[in-house]
């Protein structure tokens, strides 16, 4: 029986999850970052991976693109919990063949973000294999009053994106189709940034909170689900420059699709109560959490209900 | 330049390495885990993969046996500075085509020890990639008066191993020429067992420690070169059982040096100050460590130097 028969990779990861069995862990599976605590201080840890011809291709990535991605994508699990990272680990697997001069701009990138960032490399391991793949575990620390999960979203809340969304997505389309300019919406694509340091204000004021790697539908039904409410999203009040519409124009492409279903903006997505919003500075506000389930997007007095979920690997 | 002419892996994981900047880093990269400090409390952190072709062939392992190695592995390095483990992340690398009966069957592995060592699977990732790879990180405790590094051994102290070696290496050997029984050397190669237990109670007497998951000469380097210290091995002492030497015979190969350079045994090598002497048990006594720097092999009186590493990746 293949992946895909059963559902995809949603159902797959739901069949392989099991339940923490211990006090110490405060959040296991199923959120941005697994939360633990250490003699009554909270640490945030999370995993992810760049695979070559998967998340990047090298075609259109240099290595140091590679190495910085590798570290921002992680760093942005921990800012969506309202975390700071400290400490990563490596985990490298090379082609036999790779160049040395590969390596060498591969660890620039990772050692410029992990600077830029204060967080400490300290370990890792090597070996071979039939492609390239930088699997980066990152630990970070949370104040217990910054922690924002999926799950904490309330009926009421205000959501908010940090900045504008489908730059990525339609970025990744513009090298796919060898379309010359834009390179505001190609950086977006090879060179993302976590909102460290947004998520750092925002995290004392927000209730839930999301990085957006798999599109706005997808991380809204997150929230929606783990925090057991519905959320209505206001179509034209989803942040969208006018570069990614004229390229999204271009390429025959909706713009709104690039932001609700295309990935790895990570912007961050979160949810502020009443009395918080006007703490919020810097962020665009896109629509409510409800009481009743299901995540609708209104446009022009329209209500849609949003179902399909982000990018599946085994789809 | 490709990574064989700069001299391998090693060179390169020196040429790709910092130190540490923070003080709650108590060990960076260059020893089994990462140690760091967290509201006084010693975190052990390490990763360490398995990869199709690479690590298991699918020729031999089952699926459960590979989940089990992935996790034994990982306990094998915590285990190895005196920890005890606690959590851990899975991040997978799948095959597209992968059969939903192989991951249940892997992870039905993976829980399995996990359950058998109290270890909780707090997160992980899941992507699609052209062969298989199982990423594991894991966090352990150690007690400071438990920790025992690479670092850490004394000119003087005495060298033990836990239990016989060799067999794993050869084990691999007999699957791939087809030869059949020996299944204790087999067995030893596909369900390799961290020694957990033993470290719990040696690693309170012990002085350095390191796990053998790539040959004894390998990993007495590594003490020696950690410690500002020199090795005399005992040719004749280096345990092994006449099931291994008569299986070497068999397949042409020398058992010492099964022994020495072949891998994954996941024994623990460890010295021990000698006021300690009489609190080791269930171990062997292979040697002495020297004040004078170099890894030397005893045999009949005579001393050869011990100069090659372990299993290269780039080799």
């Amino acid at each position: 029986m293949k992946i895909q028969s059963i559902g995809g990779e949603f159902e797959l990861i739901k069949r392989i999850t099991k339940k923490s069995r211990v006090k110490n862990v405060v959040v296991g599976i199923g959120d941005d970052c697994a939360i633990i605590q250490v003699n009554g201080k909270y640490l945030a840890i999370t995993t992810d991976s760049v695979i070559e011809d998967v998340h990047f291709s090298l075609k259109w990535f240099s290595p140091i693109q590679i190495g910085k991605k590798a570290i921002e994508i992680n760093v942005s699990d921990i800012a969506s919990k309202g975390g700071v990272p400290r400490y990563a680990l490596i985990s490298l697997i090379l082609k036999k063949d790779t160049d040395v001069e590969f390596v060498d701009k591969l660890y620039e990138g990772i050692y410029e973000t992990t600077k830029k960032y204060s967080i400490d490399v300290i370990g890792g391991n090597t070996a071979h294999g039939n492609q390239i793949v930088i699997d980066v575990c990152m630990i970070g620390e949370v104040r217990k009053n910054n922690l924002c999960l999926r799950s904490s979203a309330k009926p009421n809340d205000a959501v908010f994106v940090t900045d504008e969304l489908g730059k990525s997505t339609i970025g990744l389309k513009l090298l796919e189709k060898n379309i010359l300019h834009y390179e505001t919406l190609k950086k977006a694509y090879l060179e993302p940034k976590s909102q460290l340091e947004k998520s750092g204000l925002l995290s004392r004021y927000a209730n839930a909170m999301i990085d957006i790697s798999d599109g706005l539908a997808s991380e809204t039904l997150h929230i929606a689900e783990k925090s057991k409410c519905g959320v209505i999203l206001y179509k034209e009040k989803i942040p969208i420059t006018n570069e990614t519409k004229s390229a999204c124009k271009l390429v025959g492409k909706s713009a709104y699709d690039s932001a609700l279903y295309g990935g790895e903006d990570y912007e961050l997505l979160f949810t502020v109560p009443r009395e918080n919003l006007k703490k919020i500075k810097g962020a665009y506000y896109i629509g409510n959490v409800t009481k009743q389930n299901g995540v609708y997007l209104v446009s022009n007095g329209k209500k849609k209900e949003i179902k399909r979920k982000g990018y599946d690997h085994f789809g």
